[in-house]
């Protein structure tokens, strides 16, 4: 007889219970941030893996608004739906069971087996409903302290989690700086804007505007079920990107095909919602909706700590933000707010804007991606990257604009490692996939990280171990404090950029120095080319067409010496070279290099 | 005494009355879409300026789902606010009431003095409730025709109308063909994607749940109040950008400077939300919120006719779509498709994707730019475009990537002139503010169409009466039909593009031949400036800078030469030219010329 385990991919964790411990027993219980105090608090949560000697391979999993404590493999047999994070929580997953230890708890103020509004109250023996003190973000995180110290764990290798399990990653990383090596905080905002508070606001109106609701003390009854459908319904469309949900329902009708003319569901959407709505209220309890959301619009790290650069004074935690492109309910910029403060506080930050159409809801649906970039990072961080450098440069065939810089022969990065004084700090600007900037932490030991926009060479920073930041050179890299950097690269790119004067502008203001190599592109044999075929030179070392080439930006050593002089930038060296011969040139530079590095920085 | 009227601006149409006229009398009931029969039909109407004796001034105002036929000036004298579209329809507005005779009905199956479901049921002598036939957008406008007979209108000059009244525009234009002179859909769409349909179920879910909705016939009692204000507080989110929001309110808290920890509307935002959902429960009725949304949703052009372009095909009127730059309900490309489907069909368009923060509202805030392209194509209609070109290019300061083409003296000008043959059609790419094309037209009876990005140039096309589409060349050209023109001019454009070959071959799609004109940037003086100087030239041709010029792509005359040779483009004329000198050519054209006009096409 075949079970339904027979139909499961054979590579979860199996089966798995849920755990329960009782923590902040009176008079030992919780100071809310509400001015109340709670205890006992009872406490969901589920392990996975095996917490190894050293105690260092503990991995915390905090959840979102709806999600609890079961993020991995089955509860039973006949069980037919996993945990909700079954996708990236498993062995040779990108969170890997056989490796790590993994922690997840159902937050304080939920209905999944953690004390919340549902929980009865010890003085009335009655649910508590709406007498259930207010919660916060905060509160949740310092419940999850307690009961990972009651695991035995000083210290976590990473704190993970999405939408409102990243705030909760927030606060650790801010609460408890020691205790965390590693944090990413996936499709996160530190503070909600005023779109996100309108739609939960809205939300809760339809709960408390639902007869049934009976101020909170419905439990005896049958509940706000309209109400809490209709929350659900406003969530579901946040959490789909508008293209996501054309391309599943698109005007699609459920039954027939001519419309109905009365007002049942009959668009396919409409019944989505409808089912998601009945779903949700058969798993979910209306008062922790309340509670849940409330403690989202309230928590504000910018306001608490007077600025988000306060509030991530003392992180210790190398720290990986994600967002997604077609997140329109906590935004890629949302994200990059988190980690422009931290960059102003000088931390160790890596950010990628995963490529996605699934909205805010890519979190549970980009397995591979976000598996690749979370498991790479958690190796690094257990000192064990994925890809151990030594320094050979592969040649690479993805992105167009890559290629460029790539598919040469790098003559300029021997040089550029030679202007580098060790132990210096590093900004490579146009990383690619981290070549120059491995061997300079190799060989330099420069603190080094990496700007790029393309998701498979930040993909490969990753692995390789370097924090890399998914940033637009020509527009954002006011993301970077001023005088953070003792050198700023520019590595044959300039030639390819829409604005370069303000981009050399912003890494003069970034670094100390800045180093820029790019072609030279009145070289002699250009020019006899010109006049005997008069047309736009192609040479070894420009090797494409007026039509395809990514060098936008034709310079030559002489115009780079007078933009300078122009614009008050001071020229340390001047290093003509032609390609596969060290030395750099002396007689006619001009003309005969084929490309050039410049040391430069802003005029006293 | 000071009434609230001398605090009015004193330049609108001042008091105005809603008129009523009863249509439909049985037995010459509306046959409705659903398969009932509907009659009499009261309607309430506003009308503004005089309807001249040609009976030719006429403009139809469509109203959105929540607006009425006061559109302007007070009902009065102790009226505080004005109609919902006053910015727009006055003495020297946007839509001039000098000049023509502005109408604006409630719509059928509204609650603003047109029968709709709050309206008395003949047959029962009580209001209609959910009894009342579900109507559509179709039957709205089958009302608002009969209601312009009886003002005896044959041919409407313009139909105009933002949202859901852009629906009945498109309605007017397909049902109507020889009705309408010009349309004007503003933020519209032929069919609401599912993202829309999503939010119009959760309203209307939140009336229904209402228990004081009672199926509809709640007019005894006090009304599904809550449930309607939840609808429009949903509506309201949909209706702002996120920026908007973050501008208007961010995170300010209402009355205090810290938390309350209740469930009280604390937030700004939630109580701007309370605020607008008490005051629409005050003006509107709930069943007909839920026929309306019910009648967007069901509008789908396409599925009617089989797919947009057939809808379009005996299309007409001249139509202006406009979006908005951030309004992501009703979003520009759901105006483009309405843009695409009747250049499918050789129609007369012309589309702006205006630049606006203010989401889908923009229509009713953005007074200055709509007033300016609605006034100047209403003018061209009429006849009397803003602009009479006289032919004299003036020089124009505002977009740097339009200054290349146009602050230099433009030599390609007359020869392309030349090369068009009488009577043609032509597309210009990158056509600015019309000049070039208002020669052709003017001299070479041209018809003609341009592609612009810069709002200010699109403007200044439609002050002169041109059709010009708001699109990116690089990657929006597939909107036009492959052969649907006999010339494609891209007159020194070509070395700003980022893609030119993509360019050139989509140009080679659409038009029969292809002109294209650029500097030649191996000029002798070039090359004896980089030798000389060692610099990247500038010259009087191509005044730039390294860093700062709009020409990113470097080409000769033989490059573009071998270009079309290795892409089986076939060369029809190569004219090399020297600025201030008409005569092309002839000896060592390729240093010597200065720029060059090639006429091209297809290899057959």
């Amino acid at each position: 007889m075949k079970t339904d385990a027979d139909n499961r991919p054979p590579d979860g964790v199996g089966l798995v219970e849920t755990q329960t411990v009782t923590l902040f027993e009176p008079p030992a219980s919780l100071a809310l941030e509400c001015g109340h105090r709670l205890g006992p608090i009872q406490v969901a949560y589920e392990t996975y893996g095996v917490l190894n000697a050293a105690r260092d391979n503990a991995v915390l999993i905090c959840h979102a608004l709806s999600g609890d404590a079961h993020v991995a493999g089955y509860h039973d047999e006949h069980d037919r739906k996993p945990g909700w994070w079954d996708i990236m929580v498993g062995p040779g997953k990108g969170i890997d069971t056989n490796k790590y230890f993994v922690i997840c708890s159902n937050i304080l103020g939920g209905c999944r087996g953690t004390t919340g509004p549902s929980s009865l109250n010890p003085e009335t023996g009655k649910p508590w409903g709406l007498d259930f003190p207010v919660i916060t973000i905060e509160d949740m995180v310092k419940v999850q302290k307690r009961l990972i110290e009651h695991l035995g764990i000083d210290r976590l290798l990473a704190v993970i989690g999405g939408s409102m399990g990243g705030m909760q990653v927030l606060e650790w990383i801010v609460r408890y700086p020691e205790a965390v090596a590693a944090a990413i905080p996936i499709a996160t905002t530190a503070r909600l804007n005023a779109q996100s508070i309108a739609f939960d606001a809205v939300g809760r109106n339809a709960i408390l505007a639902d007869p049934r609701f009976e101020h909170g003390q419905y439990h005896a009854g049958p509940g706000p079920d309209r109400g809490l459908a209709i929350a659900r319904m406003v969530g579901h469309i946040t959490y789909l990107s508008e293209q996501g949900m054309h391309e599943k329902f698109g005007r699609e009708l459920r039954r027939a095909d001519k419309y109905s003319y009365d007002f049942g569901s009959e668009f396919s959407v409409e019944t989505y919602l409808d089912h998601q709505g009945r779903a949700f209220v058969e798993r979910f309890d209306a008062n922790s909706y309340l509670y849940i959301t409330k403690a989202m619009d309230y928590y504000d790290l910018a306001a608490r700590h007077g600025s988000l650069e306060k509030a991530f004074q003392h992180v210790q935690a190398r720290v990986f933000a994600m967002s997604f492109s077609s997140d329109w309910l906590f935004t890629p910029q949302q994200s990059r707010q988190i980690v422009d403060a931290l960059l102003a506080n000088g931390k160790h930050v890596t950010y990628s804007e995963v490529n996605s159409r699934y909205g805010h809801d890519a979190f549970l649906l980009e397995p591979e991606v976000l598996g690749r970039l979370i498991g790479s990072f958690l190796a690094s961080t257990s000192g064990r990257p994925v890809i151990e450098d030594n320094g050979n440069v592969q040649p690479y065939s993805e992105a167009p604009a890559i290629q460029t810089a790539w598919t040469r022969q790098r003559v300029d990065y021997d040089r550029i490692e030679q202007l580098i004084e060790p132990g210096s700090r590093v900004l490579d600007l146009g990383c690619g996939r981290g070549v120059l900037l491995s061997r300079l932490i190799r060989n330099r030991r420069a603190q080094g990280l990496g700007v790029e926009v393309f998701q498979d060479a930040i993909c490969e920073c990753v692995e390789r171990g370097l924090p890399v930041l998914d940033l637009d050179l020509e527009n954002e890299l006011s993301s970077l404090p001023s005088r953070s950097y003792d050198y700023v690269v520019l590595s044959q790119t300039l030639q390819t950029l829409r604005r370069p004067d303000v981009v050399i502008r912003e890494m003069l203001r970034i670094g100390r120095f800045g180093i820029v190599s790019f072609p030279n592109f009145v070289h002699w044999k250009s020019i006899v080319q010109m006049i005997v075929t008069g047309r736009t030179p192609v040479t070894e070392a420009l090797p494409f067409r007026w039509y395809n080439t990514p060098n936008v930006r034709c310079l030559t050593i002489r115009d780079f010496d007078r933009f300078c002089r122009e614009n008050h930038i001071r020229v340390h060296r001047r290093i003509p070279l032609i390609v596969g011969r060290r030395a750099p040139i002396r007689i006619l530079p001009g003309l005969r290099a084929e490309e050039a590095i410049f040391v430069i920085s802003r005029q006293a």
